[in-house]
This record gives structure tokens, sequence and C-alpha cells, in this order.
């Protein structure tokens, strides 16, 4: 059984306006939000796309006029993990939800997460070891840094297969190492070995996860969307190295 | 000779304000600024410190109730390096100087510059060593990162001896490896091996940095003010390592 | 005659990858960039829209497998205004343009402009009279804030009509006044009056610069795409109000 | 009595290094904080500057060769406000608080908070009263803006008189007026007239906040900090005003 978990949630919200119509009723938004919150306090939401997917039907209904709306989503999020040592302890991630209703009483909502990470350049680790002489059963020493990915699925109306601690696990396992708050020297060691062992683009970060993805959600319906994106802070230069897809699980499986 | 080169430069001024006096008249800080830049469009400025010394010692003028001033500058700027592959480009940097003025007609400027470099890991490095099994004279993998570092140096009235272009050198020098937007694999990999030849903490860096600065300006007084912040993307872990140190260039010489 | 401006430009440029092709050669992006730079020291470009599809054309010659591309860029930007005053001074504004290339040949880019301004709210002024029983003739006060708007318009291929200077006027005609660095408190106040007599929702900006766009560029296909992004700093709430159209200038035509 | 409240919390923590020791054992700053949570989630504590205090006091036992230590920390507050409607709803707000620890046993807290509202400006207003011929008792237009400001007061050790909500209040009475989330026409018309009956530089923010804290702190020692920061995103203006005050009650006793 699952507790009820707080969150600070940042929203954008959208209706669309019709050419008759001057300005939204803006404060529409807020009261609509209140009351959601209040509810949720009364009974929390089982999750944040399923709370964005109630405010943007709410939205078409409080505002007549309009014929679609978006909301989007984005939270602190704290999932506990077990660190290299054994010990446990709280890593922090992003959950980011999405939704869009229209008046012909269409919902999609999306799920995602966004988790950082590391990954080693498997381009510069087969030069250096030419460079420095390396024994082909060692592994030389390359490029690393912090990466940032953002992996977010479309939820079909009463799917409940998914769930964002899962798209934690598999954002994670799709870098060369996960990284962690609290390592002690050899574990550290460890991570960063293991890490170098597993070099990656940030394009095979993309691709894994479609891949991990496609294995995963084998009962998702072809027409599930997903997006993934995925940037590495390049250590070795000053700008960022960024890969991104947007397809669908049909796309995917052909 | 040097060619005058046009910059971006975004500002904070301030002017403190007497008791009897509700509000500071803004709009004349925004008129000595153009009034300064017409002239300068004229007969450029020397350096960045030099326009905010003028700009502090304006703002006394012009708020005549006012005791002192400060004004602080941040601008983009690019300096030619010369690539690993002997080719010369344009690497991005931030220049800032800062001012203060007072109405006893004392003037402090100080010159700046932050600078993006890359900083290997000391420490997983060592443990790295043992856990795969290199030989001595391996250099074994280490985590590495972008670490962002920024020098600021205090300029007495008539000295010529600081500039910008010297202090990103020593900056860079300070580094694991100064880092850079164009590299072909073979030079990658060598800028890497190299990196990890010479491992630094974020303490190291702002410690090199002082070190450097005590060897580079002999002549300067000792009562220069000195301040060198280092942080280190950690890729690792999610959160920063930073390494700060504000003193004077007496307090380095004992 | 225009003379040259150098620009501080930021870049995002993306090429498509292949199943096949592992990553992209990345090196290749900035090296192509330092080409056209150093071609343009020679021979500016005559606009930033025409930089990036220069950009945009080369990324496909040098990824050999790519079959798009796509470049966004972004520069600080300084425009002559005519102060109320009648002085003239430097008023800051951001350039944006993208551009979209395929290896059929088809070649799309948009320039634009990013503004602030003030808007006035319309209907807290309504209100306001009554509550404060002000008379027929008078203004009465209202809430007013930063704005901050970006308009992007689709240049065809030999259009030369487009001109990032007439976007900025357009988009500063749609406020409920264009803002200024430099204003003596006479001015301020009629800047403030006029604004006060011109209130406009969020909306209303998109809607005028759409209804502007119209009646200024009668010339261009239908087929040309409009950007347009509103973004009001809400001082009555912590929270922004955003109003945000893309379409054709076909689909405004109807 | 008050119920516990989770908190995301981001902090920076800092110890001195001293000249014999290369770096300073990283990983033990996660695990104390790490022990602390800990200890906190069984027993809360009852404010962020405790929990700052705390932490800068097991910085020195845990680095034993550190001679002080600083901690920071900000956070996301939901405080609930009486809205002009009567309802009642959560606005937004940061905590922010700071503790300073040395090894001669001394710490130091502080406890502060940043809050949005609303500054009409005093000079446009008394300009525009001629302009538009207003009669002696109408309250004629300005501009406004929203402005952001906090305020920090140093908690002497066993002090149980300042309370962050007590803050919050004494911050948003010295704005032109308070912001609220949900507003509906007519209680957004009365918010604006009453700030603009209530006109205010950001200098006027500063100002009214220190002398309110004189007499609610009456019991305060002399030598307690106060940090008062205001920032007005002008409307009239594509700068910001920023008004500023570090001070001890004592100096403003004076």
């Amino acid at each position: 059984m699952k507790k009820a978990m707080p969150l600070v949630v940042k929203m954008d919200i959208f209706v669309d306006l019709p050419a008759s119509q001057k300005g939204s009723h803006m404060s529409r938004n807020l009261e609509l939000i209140t009351e959601i919150i209040d509810a949720n306090v009364e009974s929390p939401v089982t999750d944040l796309e399923t709370f964005c997917a109630q405010t943007a039907k709410l939205l078409l209904k409080k505002h007549e006029y309009a014929t679609f709306s978006e909301v989007k989503a984005e939270a602190d999020y704290f999932f506990e993990r077990t660190y290299p040592s054994g010990n446990k302890g709280l890593e922090p991630y992003k959950l980011v939800a999405e939704a869009r209703a229209n008046n012909q009483g269409t919902i999609k909502k999306l799920i995602g997460v966004r988790a950082i990470g590391m990954t080693a350049c498997p381009c510069a680790s087969e030069v250096i070891k030419t460079i420095g002489n390396y024994e082909e059963k060692d592994i030389p020493p390359t490029h690393n840094q912090r990466n940032i990915t953002t992996l977010m699925i479309e939820v079909p109306g009463d799917d409940k297969s998914v769930d964002a601690n899962d798209l934690i696990d598999l954002v994670e396992q799709s870098f060369s190492s996960p990284t962690y708050e609290i390592l002690k020297r050899k574990e550290e060691g460890k991570l960063v070995f293991n890490a170098h062992k597993n070099p990656k683009f940030v394009e095979d970060v993309v691709r894994d996860i479609l891949s991990s993805l496609l294995k995963e959600y084998k009962n998702l319906p072809d027409d599930v969307l997903v997006v993934v994106r995925s940037e590495s802070e390049e250590s070795i230069h000053k700008h960022n190295a960024f890969a991104e897809r947007i397809t669908t699980l049909g796309e995917l499986r052909k």
C-alpha cells in the first residue's frame, strides 16, 4: 500500500479562445485548481497525470466557450534508491505530466520523469586506448559528464501498467551509470569504473530507453505517444550534446 | 595595437540614500550610462573596469545626496585560442568587473573573468587504480566534469599590469584541462588523457589560481583584493562541488 | 546603407540520425559554424535567418547520413528608438531565427523578435471606474505590468520585404505602450497615462499583432507560418498570463 | 498546535579548509544531512533555521579540520491567507534560512521569507494627476508592477518570538498591496484601487519593513542582524529597481 505524498507542482494551463471572446476568464483557472486540490486533500489523486486530466476536463466545463484545453505539470519528486553501500536513501527527480482535452470528450494524458545520471564517451575511450598504450583488457579513461534525461509516455485512459517509479528505473538503466548523492570512496570508484565499461553517446541513451520501453510495455497500443530527450553537459566542451525522439510505440515496433 | 571590441554588458548600479531622501532619481542612472556609452563610441574605454569606475564616479556626481556608489558589469567575451590541432578559434568567456566609489574620492575597481574547463577527480582515480588492477604506469579512468571558475582581482588606480586575457590563461591553466569547442577525435583523446594525468579537486583549482597570481603579480601591493570561486558540476552526483577564497595578496604572501 | 553589426548568438543545431548510425559527428557542427563565421567576417550575412539557413544547408552536406537539419538562433539586439523627450537611444531586444532544411532541397526560414512592453488591464479599469466614482471622462487606475512578446514569421526564399526592425515596431505598437530605458518624470507620466487609455489583455496583444501582420505583409503567400507568444507578468497575481497563436497568413486571411 | 509540514529544501553547505588539507570529505556533508533528515522524520524540527543550525554544528563535528561552517536553505512554502472574497486559500512564498557556526561554539542563525506583492509608483501618480486634469479627490492611474521582497532576521539562540508567518505578514503589509492567486473582478478592482491609494517606491518597501520590525521585535537585542532586499520589475522600463539594507536592530534604533 502506498501512502500519500505531497507534491509542490508548477503548472501551465491553457484553453483556446473563440474569435468572439475578448479574453479568457482567468480567475476560473485558479478557482478550479483550488477546487481540485481541496478535493484531493480529502481523497488524494493516484498520480500526477490523473490530476492533469481532471484539470483539463474541468477547464472545458468552466470555460464553456473553449473547444480544447491543455495542462502541464512539473514537481520535485524523491524516490528511495539502494546505494552501492547497501544503505537506502532518497534521490531527487522531477515528475512531469501533461493532459489535453477537447469538447468531443477526448482526453490524452502523459506521465514522465526527469532523471540525472552519468554518460561516459565511447569515442574518446577508443582513441585513448591507443594513445595511452593500454592493454586489451584495460578500461581506458574517457570524458564523462552529467546527463539530464526526460522520458514521457502516453497513458491510455484505463491503463494501470505505467508507473513513474518504473520510468525512473528505466531511464537510470540507460545511462552509463546512475548517480547517487552519497558515495563513499570505494563505492564511488566502482560506480565510475562500471560507467566506463558501459560508455554511451547521448544518442545511445535515447535509443536504449526506447528499446526498454518496447520490452516493458508490450500491452500498450500502437498509438501511444513517447517522448525522450537526453542532454549531456559535455565535460570537454562548453556546449551541450542533445538527442531527442518523439514517436509512437507502433512506429518503434516496425 | 588592439582594436576596439563591442561588448553587450549587463549592469547592476547602486547608490546609497540618506534618511532625508524618499527615493533615488533613477532616470539619472540610465542617463549617465548613455552619456558614458556615447562618449565611448567616440573614444572607446580601455577596459571594463575603467568603464565601471567612470560610472561609479559619475553616479556620485549625479546623485549629489549619495555618499557611495557601486557598479557591477558582466559581458560575453570571445578570446582567440590555439586548438590542439594548431588551428585558431574563438572560445567563449565572461568578463566581469566591479567598481565602488565614495564621496571622499576613493575608487576601488576589480576586473575578472569566468571560464569553463574540465576537472578530473584525484580521489576516484586512486581507488580505480586498485579496483581495475591497473599497472603502476597506467592512468586509470576517473570521473571528470565541467567546471566553471571565476577569478576577480583588484586593479590599483594607475596599474597597467592586469589584463583580462592573462587572467583567462591563468584560470585555464588551473583546470585539469582547458576545453575547446572544436576537437577532432585524436585531439579529444589527447586532451582527456592529459586531464587525467592532472587530476584536480575544486579546492585545487582555487589554490592553483591563487599560487599563480602570486607569481604573476609580484608588483601589486599587499592590499589588493582577490576573489576566486570554482564550481564543478559533479558527474557522479546530482549536486555541485564548490570552493571559494576571498583574500588579499598580502594575506597570500604570508 | 546599413553598417555591419556584430551579434553574440546562442545556437541550437540538430540533424536526424539514421538507425544505421551510432552517433552524429558532432565536431562537424562546430567546424561548419566556424567556417560560416569566418566567411561572414569577410562578407557579413544580411540577416540572422539567412545565417540559420546557410547553416542548415551546410549541416546536411557535412552530415551526409542526415535527411533533415534544424537551426535555432537567438541574439541580443539593440535598436535606436526616439524617446518621448525627442532624444534618441538604444533599446534592448532579442533577435530570434530558425531554419529547417531537408535533403530534397527544401529550406524554411523564420525571423523574429522578442520585445518588452507594458500592458494595462481593461477589466480592472472598468470596475475601478465604478468603485472610485470616476467621472465618465476620467481614465481610472488599473493594474499594469511588464509584458514579453515574441513574434516570428516565415520568410519565403527570395523575399526581401520582412525586416526585423519592422517586426519590432509592429510588436511595440501592439502593447498598451512601448517602454523606454530613459524617461524623465513628465514623459513617464504621459507614457503611463497613454497606456491606460489603451488597455490590453495578453490576448489582445496577440490579436493586434496578427491583424497588423495581415496589413503589413499583403505580398506574402498564404502558406507563410506565423508564431506569436505574449506573456504578462501580472502585477496583481504571482502567476503570469500567457497567450499564443501559431498559424499561417492564409488561415488569418479567412 | 501546528502540524508538521514537509518542505523540499535546496541547500548550500560550506566548511573552511586548513592549508594542510587537500580537499574536504564531501561525502560527509550528504551523510550528515541524511542523518538529520532521518532524525527529523521521527521528530520534526520546529523551524528551518534550527535545521540549518543543527546542520552547521554537525558539519564542524564531521569535518574535524574545519574552524567554521555555513549553511543556507531555501524552500517553497504555502501559507493560508484570507482572500478579499472572505474565502481562504494557500499563497506561495519562499522560506529562507542561514546558519553559521565556528569551533568556539558560536552559532548564528537567520530566518527569512521571500514574498511577491505589488508596488504602485508615487512619482508617476503625481504627474498624471496634472496631465489628466484629475480632481483633487481622485486617485490617478500610475504604473504598478510585481515586486519581490526578501526579509531575513537573526534569531538569538533561545528566542521563540520570531515566526516566519509573522514575517510574511510584515512584508506583505509593506507593499502597495499584497496580491492573491484568486480574485474575482470586483475584488481585483478594489485591490488595485487600494494599491493606488498607497503608492510606494522600492525604497519605501524596505523602509516600511524596517520600521515595522522595530515595533514588532522590541524584545530582541541590539546586535540582531537584519537583511531586507526589494526588487520591482518596473512595468515602464526593461530594467528592475532594487533597494537593499543590511543593518542591525541597534543601528535602526538610533
